[in-house]
């Protein structure tokens, strides 16, 4: 259906009541539901209606000091992942968890879970937790450095694809009459023993649905984009410059052909976030509806964090000063600061202008305009090679995904480009990603399985 | 409504397909459905419509070599609960976590988001986690000590307190026009600075409906019991016999008393297998059918792991020796191990009789009988004051339930020992447990509040 066989994939990037960070503020949304599991289970109802490939909620465990200006986060990801697993059928759930600061063991387990309640429908957003907030909440005195998150990382990825091979597909026997309930010689300990890590397995939880629930990766520094490369299955990323995205993309697919990997099995999707209009104008007043509800001393605490530096001597009407983003930054992701450098340089805004261009999605694409327009944006990102499809960041919710739901994913099927109703029923199949087999299947166990009807 | 307004509780203990060894086997049950969050889902809207006060899955972080003989564990507890609460309306949902291999800010945020989920429904059992198979797991190369685990425990639930309580009761503002979403005064950071856990907080998940989760611990050791004694609201424990069940009752209210709380909002479950039948001897066929499905290598394993030693010169008709227990266990608690060693004492079983006498609950009481004799030893143990309540461990699951839920609790309600309807809408209500304020509340906050309509 779509050029070249390829596929567009839709993802719904859920947070809070929208990207924007003036959502909360707007008539449309209600955040008295953030603490309210129905709310997530009707925005998750509103993709799925859309057969969206997946939602996805983001994380960080540590509070900032946001909380005057910005609710609070939900729910934590995982157990939100559950409760809305069992009210949706077919849509895809991706929570993000942390190499850093969890045990291997819990997050494989609980991935696991949420794939077998799921019935096959969950991924996992890795990342290495780059605040150090969040390491204080953790026992530490500092953030560990940027390449020890990265190396710790990595063999987490190992321990927990480990884990999820340690039964077979078909360890369980279930003979009642016989007495057998599984095969032990086809549950296998893993007896990990690394630099790092150390993890005796099997886990506790028999193989689920998907085999391995699908990695998930949005980092964007050179050593994100080699672990990306390493591990990744679908890859979150901002680009704000469609030249920017072929060469990102490029790049990536090219490092995983590096690691062995086939680059056609990596699904790159952009963050988008779609201010829609019946019109051009009428979508760019809803934009600036939100951007006058933002509040400046909230933009100036981002902007501190993003910046690492002090902010006090800064006029809202004056130029963004060149090198602001040069400092040795503890509260952001580095590729985080260079996006927003990017953005900098590129367009010399003032504070002000750089505050509102930010507002819109933290540093991800804004485009606002009609259904036309955004499908537009979407077919010449897809088709140019700069997206497996997009990471969709409704600028409020879930009034901002309806609209996308119900004028820009008509629009792409009309132009071939989207499907018409789920194919699959995992989240691998989904974004067309294979099952991975155990690593510890036996020969007799693959004999046994090509013999069967 | 019951003797001296004292009201009876009832949990259901959800184990597999049944607390017996060999219910898997058993014909009424589906081994099948225990990757099927729906099985679940279904048993927790059993014992609502029993309107039991809670449900509660046990857990261990580790696969014992049982998988030939019984079905391993279900998806991860925590996970569990979150998709239970979106399917059943009131009653309370309690999950088991470790404070040994967990970390506190992530155990606090689950606990506390599945609160929010459930409406104020959730409750932690707290364990230390005795198996050496879990150590394995989590990177060390030996179980830490009974009593390094207790310590750590108690700073944990400091912690975690401390995490539940961070955010005031009426923190969140939601000034929209105003653009204030919370007030920063009201959101503490806990700055836990203790010799074992160093956590800055505060949450990131704003306080939960029942204040804190539920409080629960099943420990009977010296050391658990004193714990308990701290910081237990509810208590599952494992008692045969009337005057040691009233025992072990006065003196973990003693203890309660010497740590300052009042003794009388403990809330502590023997637990109770009810094979129940038509007649005493229907509830007993059932019994033996089922223990002739047990199997004898997977009883002397457990046995085995209970006594620590070698057991092959074991033979199944000869009395089990004295002293077997007397062991340096590492593979189970000691007061699990102390109960069996008390039976063997009692008793003076043989190997094949005490197989059979833990295969029905792993050493929990079993009894058989009609409702009426299963509602006379409940009523009996309650006046006594052995006991507040029970931890129903149905023998197979869902069909053990159902019958108690369709006939011992209608003879309980004709006794006037049991409620007719849920008089609360969380897990506190249902127990008579008050709702604890923050530690953290400040004064204005407490007159706004006593000054509300």
């Amino acid at each position: 259906m779509a050029p070249e066989g390829r596929a567009l994939h839709l993802n719904a990037f859920i947070q809070g009541v929208g990207h924007h960070e003036a959502a909360w503020r707007h008539p449309e949304t209600d955040p008295g539901r953030l603490t309210d599991v129905r709310y997530f289970q009707e925005v998750a109802r509103v993709a799925e209606r859309g057969l969206f490939d997946s939602v996805f909620f983001a994380d960080a465990l540590s509070l900032t000091e946001d909380v005057r200006y910005q609710p609070v986060r939900r729910p934590e990801p995982v157990t939100l992942l559950a409760a809305i697993a069992v009210a949706t059928e077919r849509i895809g759930l991706i929570a993000t968890a942390s190499t850093t600061f969890t045990e291997p063991y819990n997050l494989a387990r609980q991935f696991a879970s949420v794939d077998h309640i799921s019935g096959g429908r969950a991924g996992w957003n890795i990342v290495t937790s780059s605040a150090t907030s969040a390491a204080y909440n953790f026992g530490l005195r500092e953030q560990p450095a940027h390449h020890d998150r990265y190396v710790r990382a990595d063999e987490f990825i190992e321990v927990v694809t480990k884990l999820w091979d340690s039964w077979e597909d078909d360890a369980i026997i279930g003979d009642r009459a016989g007495g057998v309930y599984a095969d032990p010689g086809k549950v296998h300990a893993i007896d990990h023993d690394g630099p790092l890590l150390r993890v005796r397995g099997p886990l506790n939880v028999p193989r689920s649905p998907q085999g391995r629930p699908v990695l998930v990766q949005a980092g964007s520094s050179e050593e994100g984009r080699d672990f990306a490369a390493r591990h990744a299955e679908a890859i979150f990323t901002a680009q704000q410059d469609l030249g920017d995205a072929i060469a990102f993309a490029t790049d990536v697919r090219r490092r995983a052909a590096a690691s062995g990997r086939d680059p056609g099995t990596l699904r790159i999707l952009p963050g988008l976030s779609a201010v829609i209009g019946d019109t051009e104008e009428a979508a760019q007043a809803r934009g600036r509806e939100l951007d006058e509800l933002a509040i400046p001393d909230y933009g100036l605490l981002q902007l501190r964090r993003l910046a690492g530096v002090d902010l006090s001597g800064l006029r809202l009407d004056a130029p963004v000063p060149p090198g602001l983003f040069n400092g040795d930054d503890v509260e952001s992701s580095k590729s985080r600061r260079a996006l927003v450098a990017e953005i900098v340089r590129r367009e010399r805004p003032t504070v002000r202008g750089l505050l509102r261009r930010l507002a819109g999605a933290r540093g991800h694409r804004v485009v606002a305009g009609t259904p036309e327009q955004i499908a537009d944006q979407i077919q010449t990102w897809f088709e140019a090679g700069a997206a497996d499809g997009f990471n969709i960041m409704a600028p409020y919710l879930p009034g901002g995904l309806e609209l996308f739901v119900d004028h820009v994913v008509p629009e792409l099927r009309r132009r071939g480009l989207f499907r018409t109703a789920y194919e699959g029923s995992t989240l691998r199949e989904h974004y067309g990603l294979p099952r991975p087999a155990s690593r510890y299947a036996t020969p007799d166990a693959t004999l046994n399985a090509a013999a069967r009807p």
